[in-house]
C-alpha cells in the first residue's frame, strides 16, 4: 500500500468509528421522539450533549488534521468523483468547518436543541409560545455564534445554509424563489378563475386508526422500502433517521379524520428512506455512503409523495386497494375524485398539510424570517407577529393560534436554521428528475397504473443514490436532468397536472 | 473546598460522564431487544463494542488512578457508609478490576456478546444448538480470559461471581445451596405424599393478548412502578434496564394460553424497576446511586413476584379485578383456585416458568454447569448432554429439545457467567426481608387484601433502596433482617404457604 493509501485507510477507520457515535446519537434522538418516558428528557439532553462533544473531539483532532493535510496534496485527492477523491474532499470540507467550532459551543448547542425539541413538543401541544420563546432565543444565539465563526465573507445565513446544501447561496435562492413565487401566484389565479375546485370531501372521511396503521407500511413496502433494514413508528412530527448501514427508520403520525396526513407523510418519509437504503452501504459513515445534500434528499421524498403519490396514474392503481381495505368508509368514491382531492389547492395554515402550489409559499415565509432572525433584523419577541403578517401577505390568511402559526414546525427548536429552503429546492430538483425519468423510461404512467414502482426506484438508485456524496448537489441535478436549475419544470408539471384535476382541459 | 473534596468532585464528574456512555449502551441494547430491524444486528454489535471500548478507557485512565490513589488515603475514605466513603470504596474496587482488563478484551467481549445474543434469539427460535455453539465457545473463551486476569487466588469462577455479588464465594454458596436442596426435596416429597395437587387448569385458560397487554401495566402501576420514569415493552426474554436517573424500562412477553407467564414476568421486572426507581437519583452513575448487588436486586423482584404476587391475600384482592377485566375467560373461577394454581409445584423444563420450590433446582444445575464450563472440566460440545443429565438427576425429567434445554436462557449468550446463583440468593434474601417486613408492619396480609402496596414499597425504599451501594449486600441483608444468611426462612415460608395451597392444614 502506498503512503496516501494507508493514510486514507487510517482516516476512513477514524471516520467509521466516529459514525458509530453519530449513529448512536441518532438512536438517542429517535428514542426521544418515540418511546422516551416523560420524566427522562433532561438526562437525554445530557447524553446527547456529551456524545456530541466526543464526536466533535474526534472530528477536530490535530492528528486528523495532519492526515488530511497529507491527503489533500496526494494523487488520491486529484480525482474528485472517485470514491476516494470525494471522500477526501468531503472530509476536508467538514474538518475545516468543524475545527472552527469550540467544543463548548457544540455541546451547548446539542443540549439546547435536545431540550428545545422537548419544550417545543409541550409548547405546541399546549399552544404556549411563551414556554418555547426562551429556548428559541438560546438556540438562535448559539447558531448565530456558529455562523459568525464560519462565515468568511460575513454572510451569516449562507454559512448555515451551506451545511445542508453545499454551494447554495441565499442571494441565488432569493432570485429563484421570486421567479417561482410569481409563476405560482399566476397559476393559483388561473385555477381560481377557470378551474373547478375539488371538494376535498373524500379526504375528510374518517378512517379507523388500525386501518391506517396497516395501510402505511403496506404502501411503504410496495414502493420498495425494506422493513428488514428499517421500521415505521409514530411521532409528533414525522421524520426519517439513519442509525446504521442497515437501519434507516421512518416515522409518521395518524389522525382519524385526516387520512392523507398519515398516508402522505409515510410516502414522504419512505422516499427519504429509499434514498438512505440505496446509498452504498459499504461506504457507510464516509462521504461516498452519505446523501448528496438535504435538497437532493427532499427531491426523493417529494418525488414519491407528490410526483408519484398524487398522480392520476397512481390513484387509478391505488384506489381499489385502499377502498378494499377501508370498506364502508370509502364507499361511493372513485379514483378520479380521490386524485382530484389529492390535488386541491388552497391557502392554508399548516406547511406539512399544504398543497404543492402553496407549499412553496410556506417555505418562502420561513426562508425570509430565518434570514432576518439570524442577521438580527428580526427579534425573537417579534417573530410570531412577523410570522402572522407574512401569512397574511403571501397566503391571505392569518393563524389564529401560535400552534397553527410559528409553533408548527420542529426545525428551529432543533437548531435547523438554513434548512427550510432545501424543501423548495427539493421540489425543483424533483421536477427536473421527473422529466429525465420520463425521457429514459418513457412509460412511467403505465408503470404507476400497474402499481409497478421498481423501474422508478432502480432509475433513482442508478442516477442519484449510488453516487452518495461524490457529486455536488447542483452538479448532480444538472447532469442527471441535462439542464441547470430553474423554476420552469416545476411550474410546468404543476400546471399540467392541476389543469386536469381542475377539469380545465 | 479541601483537596480531597475537590478530587472527589473531579472523580464524580468523570464517573457521571462515563455513566452517560454506559446508559447509552443500555439504550443500544434495549433497542436491540425490542425494535432493531432484523438486518441491523451486525452494526449494532459494532456500536456496542466501540462504546464499550470508550467506557473502558474512561474507567482505566491513569489520571483516574492517580485521583483514586489520593482519595484512598484521605479522610473521606474513612467512613465506609457515608455516600462519599462508599463511593470511594466502590470506585477503587471497580478500578482495580477494570485496570487489569485490556481494552481489546473488553471490546471483543462486547461484540461477541452482542452478536451472541442475536444468534441465541435465532437459534432458540429454530431449536438449533449448533448455530449457537460457536458463539458460546467464543464467549466462554473471552470470559475465561477475563477470569484468569482477575482471579488472585486461582478461583476463576469466584472472580466472575464477585462482579455480580460482592464478596460472594462459590464454596460458601455450594454449602448453602446443598442445605436448601435437601430441604426442598423433603418439602417436595411431603407435598406429593400428603398434599392435594392444584390442577393448574385455571392458569391455562386462554386470555386475549390485548387484555393481557392492559393488565400488565395496570398491576405494575398499582404496586408503584412509575410510567413517567419508565415504560413497559415486549421482548423474547423479559428484563429490566436503566437508561438514566428517570428512565428505567421493563420488558415482558405474552402468550395467549399462558397468562401467568406475562403477568408474573411483569411483576418480577416491575420489582426490579421499583428498586431502580427508588435509588437516590441525585447519585445516579455513582455507587450510592447504584444497586447493592444482583442478589439484592433479585430479592426485590422475587419479593413482588412471589412473596406478594403468589400469596393468598394478594389473590383475594386481585382476583375480582382480573375477573372483571377478562370476562367470560375467567368465569366460574374463584380466588382460592387461582391462588392454589399459582402455587402448583411440579418439576418442569423451563426455569422462568418454574414454581418457587423447583426453581432453585434449576439454578443449582446452572451453577454447577457454569463452574465446570469456566474451569474447563466441561466442554461446550458436551454441555447439552450434561444439561440433560442434570435435569434427569435433579428434576427427574429430560428436555426433549435444546430449545427447552440449554438454549432456554439468554444469560450465557450475554456472557453472564457467575450470574445465576444470584437468583437463588435473591430468593433467600427475600425470605429474610419478608420476615422483617412482617415484624415491622405487622399487618402485611391485611394490606395486600386491600390492594395497598404503598407501605411495603416504602419499607423497601427505607431499608434497601435508599442505601444504594453504600452497604455490601451480605451486610445489608444481615442488618435489615437481623440474622445471617441461611436456607431456613425461605424453606419455612414455602412450607407454610404450600401447606395451605395443598390443603394440608
Amino acid at each position: 500500500m502506498t503512503q496516501p493509501q494507508s493514510t486514507f485507510q487510517r482516516v476512513a477507520e477514524h471516520m467509521r468509528d466516529t459514525a458509530k457515535l453519530e449513529s448512536t446519537v441518532a438512536l438517542l434522538e429517535w428514542d426521544d421522539h418515540t418511546y422516551l418516558p416523560s420524566g427522562a428528557g433532561a438526562y437525554r439532553a445530557e447524553q446527547v450533549s456529551f456524545l456530541s462533544g466526543l464526536i466533535h473531539q474526534r472530528r477536530t483532532t490535530s492528528e486528523l488534521g495532519g492526515w488530511l493535510n497529507d491527503l489533500a496534496t496526494s494523487p488520491l485527492a486529484g480525482q474528485r468523483e472517485t470514491p476516494e477523491g470525494a471522500a477526501i474532499a468531503g472530509w476536508l470540507r467538514d474538518y475545516r468547518r468543524q475545527v472552527r467550532l469550540p467544543q463548548a459551543l457544540v455541546e451547548a448547542t446539542a443540549k439546547a436543541t435536545s431540550l428545545g425539541q422537548q419544550a417545543w413538543v409541550a409548547a405546541r401541544s399546549a399552544d404556549r409560545w411563551n414556554d418555547f420563546k426562551p429556548h428559541l432565543h438560546e438556540i438562535l444565539n448559539l447558531r448565530r455564534q456558529e455562523a459568525e465563526l464560519l462565515a468568511d465573507n460575513g454572510q451569516l445565513y449562507d454559512a448555515l445554509l451551506d451545511q445542508y446544501e453545499e454551494g447554495a447561496r441565499a442571494s441565488e435562492i432569493t432570485i429563484l424563489f421570486a421567479e417561482l413565487r410569481d409563476q405560482l401566484v399566476k397559476l393559483l389565479a388561473d385555477l381560481q378563475a377557470r378551474g373547478q375546485q375539488p371538494s376535498g370531501l373524500s379526504w375528510r372521511r374518517s378512517i379507523n386508526l388500525p386501518l391506517q396503521r396497516e395501510a402505511s407500511p403496506w404502501i411503504a413496502a410496495l414502493i420498495g422500502y425494506s422493513f428488514e433494514r428499517g421500521r415505521l413508528d409514530e411521532t409528533a412530527h414525522p421524520f426519517c433517521t439513519t442509525l446504521g448501514p442497515n437501519d434507516c427508520r421512518i416515522l409518521t403520525r395518524y389522525h382519524e379524520d385526516n387520512f392523507p396526513s398519515g398516508f402522505y407523510s409515510t410516502l414522504h418519509e419512505a422516499g427519504h428512506g429509499l434514498y438512505e437504503q440505496g446509498l452504498p452501504s459499504d461506504w457507510y459513515g464516509l462521504p461516498p455512503g452519505a446523501a448528496a445534500s438535504l435538497g437532493v434528499h427532499e427531491s426523493q421524498s417529494r418525488l414519491w409523495e407528490n410526483f408519484i403519490g398524487r398522480s392520476e396514474a397512481f390513484w387509478r392503481w391505488c384506489f381499489p386497494h385502499l377502498q378494499n381495505r377501508f370498506g364502508s368508509a370509502w364507499q361511493e368514491l372513485d379514483a378520479e375524485q380521490v386524485f382530484r382531492d389529492a390535488n386541491r389547492v388552497e391557502p392554508s395554515l399548516i406547511r406539512v398539510e399544504a398543497d404543492e402550489v402553496t407549499y412553496n409559499l410556506h417555505i418562502l415565509i420561513r426562508f425570509e424570517l430565518e434570514q432576518e432572525l439570524i442577521t438580527g433584523t428580526l427579534q425573537v419577541d417579534d417573530a410570531p407577529q412577523a410570522w402572522n403578517d407574512r401569512y397574511q401577505r403571501y397566503l391571505g390568511i392569518k393563524p389564529p393560534t401560535a400552534r397553527e402559526g410559528i409553533l408548527q414546525d420542529v426545525h428551529w427548536s432543533a437548531g435547523l436554521f438554513g434548512y427550510f429552503p432545501t424543501y423548495t429546492l427539493g421540489n425543483l430538483y424533483a421536477a427536473q428528475l421527473m422529466l429525465a425519468l420520463q425521457k429514459d423510461l418513457g412509460n412511467v404512467n403505465e408503470l404507476l397504473e400497474q402499481g409497478e414502482f421498481e423501474g422508478v426506484l432502480q432509475w433513482l438508485r442508478d442516477k442519484i443514490h449510488v453516487h452518495g456524496r461524490c457529486v455536488p448537489p447542483a452538479e448532480l441535478i444538472r447532469r442527471t436532468s441535462g439542464q441547470p436549475l430553474s423554476a420552469e419544470p416545476l411550474v410546468a408539471y404543476l400546471r399540467e397536472k392541476l389543469e386536469v384535476a381542475y377539469r380545465m382541459v
